[in-house]
């Protein structure tokens, strides 16, 4: 994967995302006339994927100064241990004291993402995961949400914007609103055929209308060696996606000659339910993850200064001094 | 509470913040010529506050026909029931198809973090609470959670960027960074209250390098009148706040003679830390929350068609039709 | 109801079923010359519904000697306390002490059902239930277990036997036996309207090949007023009858004009399944209930001399002498 | 162990113990002429021992027509896997399809008894175990429950009529009621010693009247070598059989030179109890185990039609055609 | 109840009993000629009824000045609260800081053991509890601690020691070493009514050789009238004492004319044992308590200086100055 | 360790202390003229460590008939099995009778301690533990609770009592009490350095005033090389010693050159979070235990006799005669 990017927003810039207190502690610093070096270091409180640095270093770049800056990171995707200090800047306090909040926020939100899309992916095996969740999250996180999924492991995502930045092209299979448009599931994937592009996959989605044992044989009969995959969703209503139900309709679709036909489940799913069917030995060929990745706790981060013009300090409950971790790499 | 104006991002607009089924689906109709008048409902899936709701009528305005639209809503900062309708829209279905995506995603994170704010004001009863989570979050959203936090019934909020949306002004009192750059507390606070206008007031944090109980009496004394509370914010490695420990800072201020000098906490607050502080009687003057809301999971919610050019309609699982909700009101 | 006459069989007359101790008991006794009037009361080890005394009494009266015996009972159907004696007898030792086993056997699990029964009738408040479970024991106790089961409460069953004991007529819809040869369930419908008498209800099964919903939309237009109700036995493999599935049927009947066709579910109830769909709301018209009730445990009862000619006397760990009981009624 | 012979009932070839609904099956295929070569298979909802398989095999025999039928099983005690099927018949419907009840319910409730009997074997190791629970169920089942015990594992079994099937003779020891009729434990041994033909084992309950300790001591005295165990059966208002108590009745038995006479418990044993018996190190020479093995729960079976005129097909939840089940013999 | 006078020992004036800290620090003090009035408060670390305050106010009277020393003090008996302060001492350090670890130590165990005597009291009701626990601890504390049990309400002990500090008579029935030398519990009874005087109650220990029913009959018809109870201690290898063990030997004893014979319960008997007899409504004429309140877990005490030389000081984590209890009364 | 000489008390030798009944049972028996050979036997209720066999030995060999007298024993310290024989004494029963109480009363609540410490000890590893819980007891049991914490593992002790028993100095830091007295902790420390005799260890509490860390290294400062470690005891109401505190106030004293003040930690502990601090890697020097130990249950011990005249017997749940146990040796 090719790291994309990023370009600090103006509302970041300006200080306007950030805690007040930190614009009025560089305004008092600013009219004492205090600037020294400090050294932050930022650790995390639960073992992860770490994600957001490349966005992070994007924002650092802008801001320290260039003849005096030492920042010392973990890379994009990295694993982290609890308490493990990912990134430390050493540089004049006043260039970069009014960025921990949005440094910390960038980090813990996109690390949470990472993290739970990673907890999916060992669980699924080899079998690729979409990341479907950006229904569930504000469209101003999509894009970050959907590319840290991918960092953590997703092979693919639903969203236009998480797809540009993760440099892939995105995925997706047809609405129910489609197939309620136009009334019928063959008609919806027979028209979805007709003027999708031909490197688009073509999977039907065949639990509108009809029974999905059903449906899935009427598809792939109407749409032969075109059909890719069948996407099963049950809603709760109806029981979700099972494990019998998928080797059912794996069952009847090759009885009716259609063993090439994929199954792809989604609804509801996360690691456990995931390593569930993977355990019973239902042949799956993708699973699509919505709200176990999206709504993902984030994962704090905390900034602790270190070292003041070079002299160990620290707040109580914190050891003063450099915190030594020789994974870290000086790109800065 | 004045509710602010929203305006749409160009992003949300363009259809790149959603799912790529749905721009698919809107270029299927195009080339078939579909465009009936669709009756789509969005409901919630647990019971909670409801929020997100004028940006998101902010983004119907924009892209409804104005002469052929019907939408009912729940207004912003409404409690609604599971599985309640919140949202009706009824209009050519190409006007709106492809926003599916945003509307569900504003109005899931937004309603998640205003129903955890909500948790903690009721545990809170009449101690005001001030959002500081904005840390733990994407900048990208930092305004609206704390708008959203706001809503929820937070009485202030860290971000200058959610102030600004809920049109307060923004509350802090000082980092532990000016504590350590400054290099003690006393000396923080008397440069603190040097430079601040009048109307910030005068918190100190004193958990920086001494005791809680020592740190506070010396502020007080430093500042005398002037200092409006001091702040425990004691970190885990020390055992965080307890209600003890609120019990004798209180008691030794009022033994020095600083009976108007507040106390506030914050540190790893949530509903039941907060009602254990209420109910054992310590006197606190507010709380700062921070990852239980900016980190509070959203809300999944879920858009169905129920009719199509007047016809009851729906997938499997759902009841076709409109859903009575003699709760929802007609905005536009 | 009406009760049915009981006939002992010549396998437990002769002692053939009972444990041999008491038949070597018997022996003993006869060598020795001993046949003391005895009083032997039978208690039960947990509360229910006591059933199987009326079997219990036609075997009595047909061992016990006229002129020198007395029975004290608790009916048919009444409930019982834990530890509360339902039987008392009185005569000479040998004329019952080989039926010892049969006596306790006959109630031990005849009131396991009717307790079993009894338990989905509270939770079903008025809701008829029909007992199906005659599938899951052996046929030597399938006229029995029907039977018990409508002491306890329930409205009718599916056995033939059970029925005939219990004066009513057998109920039953069609198995998925009759779809799958017929090969479609719109058709066997149809044929079992056109050959079954017109007392006979007619119910539709409804999940042999397609969706519920669908399937019971297709009969009802099949069978137009003739149709009785549809009845919901979703397998385990897709999630079994959900609350939601009910409401959606019922929905959709509705709104295509049938609104007298009923509802009928089955599939692994039990009073907690039962009082969840009760508490939802959901409109039922019948309730199935097959294993709950034919595979109850039976409820222990134990056997104790309390007097031998007239003299008190008990094992350890009894009380010696009659215990006394109100409730109980001499019916020999 | 010889199996032994059954013959199904007139009851039962009668379809009087049906479901109705098959009845009514045969009924409307007949008027339809339907009557096609299928094939129905019988799956087991949890591992167990598979019993009953020989009654169901004699039923069969006298329906199925001789010169088209398939019928390929499990054989009587061999152990099975949830879901695995365990009887496939290919036949014409209408000459089995009114048995269906009959079968599974054989099935069900004999492998039930079969699997609780070995889940006591396997917990008491090399000790042998007694079937003594006819007396929890009613008499029609007698025989059958005590053949599955042994079937399952168990050694003896207390009924006669079970016995008989299983081709052993039937095992016990003496009733509380002899001893209570005679008043004395010492005496009434004698007396059974006296009258009992000398291959019935000298085995005497000493828990009537005294402790069991100071009453195995008095018998084994007045018995010498003829006395072949003591059974202690203490109630539970007297703490049940402990570990301990039969350690002392041991060591008193041994102190007092009576080596050979050996110990036997019964008393609301389950193969938990059974095992911390087993563990704890007490030489025990026979267990009793009453209702865990009688009142043991069904084991439910789905018998389900695979093919009809040789083509596949299956209700929904259920996959079409022939299960592979290379354990299969074909017996008829 | 009278209160003893307490008198201290050598070993607890001369401070060898003390931590040895305390002993350094009054050297300290000393030297350097430091002696201030100071102000100690002892306070509870958990609810429970205050025991050794008269022990404790025997040692204050022996070592502070007469003319400079205040005591305030909750009563012997009475209940306290968590965190409840119920010692205040004001004098001049040297005299009394020596003697911290005994005046805590006393308090801790003493109402420990009184409050483990509620416990029961409590759940017995009216019915008479006997302290019976000074064999499972060391017989220095025998006197206290069956004190202790009195305090908190039992009627009666069995040491010696203990009933002379509570100014009552010893209470006791017989050991089984008594029965096992005398070999009988019959001929026991008879020998202990032979020789004791009158006043001292005769009851009967029934457990040693043969069942309790049994024996308690025995022992009946052998003392008559003189017989005031029997005692049922059955041990733990037999199944204790259970609620229908005393229903039955109180019926047979009933039926045998013996209902002025009481029944004594002990053995392993803790409040939850003694709560379960007494609402089982077997009749009961007193319970023997061992280890439940002489194995009693200490309740800890805390000791801190509230103030010296009239100014309000304090450790961390405890508030400056007196801590107001009205409860407390001056008492020296 | 070198075993020390105890001597019985008056209270014990004349009776006092015993349970009433033992005193009347050597009456009778003196009446009776019966005084048989008697073998007593000790068994215990749960594993452990034994102790204060020392202390019954001194009893024994007082009141034994020197030539008529056998004691076979397991050691003091030595690991004892539940169950097992730890004692038998074979004696004419009058000599022995009267101490059964005080005999399993010492080894009762000695034992209790010394497996408490024993359970600290395993927890703790190579790190020493000091018992300081003599004041949350009673001071008449102060030497023998902190006698049996140094058998049980503990490598000191802090009362004088308990020290001179076990042959080593007694340990201790100083109270908060010497420090509040003398107004700070730096010059409580330089006074105990000025007077204390240079073998005592220089340790000074850190938790008084002000903050762990802030204190540590004011002490350190102060002493310099005499320093020898400083102790953690933060109050419940600040936390308790975190693993975290111990560990930055190990960073903070090696920063600042204190790389030989060792950390001795205190305050609620137990064998779970003694242990939790062994695994986090935290460097401590020693740990104190208090309530752990000196509240620890009693292990209860019974004591039956087994044999009378050479005849084995027992009473009912126990075996008769001799209980082989090849890890006593004979002591008289």
């Amino acid at each position: 994967m090719k790291l994309p990017e990023f370009e600090p927003t103006e509302a970041v810039l300006s200080g306007e995302t950030a805690d007040i207190y930190f614009a009025r502690t560089i305004e008092i610093l600013r009219y004492e006339g205090l600037n020294p070096v400090a050294t932050m270091e930022v650790f995390t409180s639960r073992a992860g994927v770490l994600c957001g640095m490349e966005e992070v270093k994007a924002l650092l770049v802008r801001v320290l100064p260039e003849d005096n800056r030492e920042v010392w990171v973990l890379a994009e995707g990295e694993t982290m241990d609890r308490k493990e200090v990912v990134l430390r800047i050493t540089a004049p306090y006043q260039s970069y004291g009014l960025y921990e909040t949005a440094i910390i926020g960038i980090l813990a939100q996109c690390s949470g993402w990472a993290t739970a899309a990673r907890e999916c992916g060992e669980a699924a095996r080899q079998i690729p995961i979409t990341s479907f969740g950006v229904r569930h999250i504000h469209p101003a996180v999509a894009g970050v949400m959907d590319y840290s999924a991918i960092v953590g492991g997703c092979a693919g995502c639903s969203s236009i914007a998480g797809a540009r930045l993760a440099g892939i092209e995105p995925s997706g299979t047809m609405p129910h609103a489609l197939i309620i448009i136009m009334g019928d599931t063959v008609k919806a994937t027979i028209a979805f055929d007709k003027y999708m592009p031909p490197e688009v996959s073509r999977v039907s989605l065949v639990d509108t209308f009809k029974d999905e044992a059903e449906e899935s044989l009427r598809v792939a009969e109407a749409l032969g060696d075109k059909l890719s995959a069948v996407r099963l969703d049950t809603p709760g209503e109806r029981g979700r996606v099972t494990v019998d139900l998928v080797k059912e309709v794996r069952a009847r679709l090759d009885l009716a000659g259609f063993k090439k036909v994929g199954i792809f489940v989604s609804g509801g799913l996360d690691p456990e339910r995931i390593g569930h069917f993977i355990e019973s030995g239902a042949l799956i060929d993708g699973f699509g993850v919505g709200s176990y990745i999206s709504g993902a706790k984030p994962i704090d981060f905390t900034a602790d200064l270190h070292e003041v013009e070079g002299r160990p300090i620290a707040k109580r409950g914190r050891i003063p001094g450099i915190t030594p971790n020789p994974r870290l790499k000086r790109r800065m």
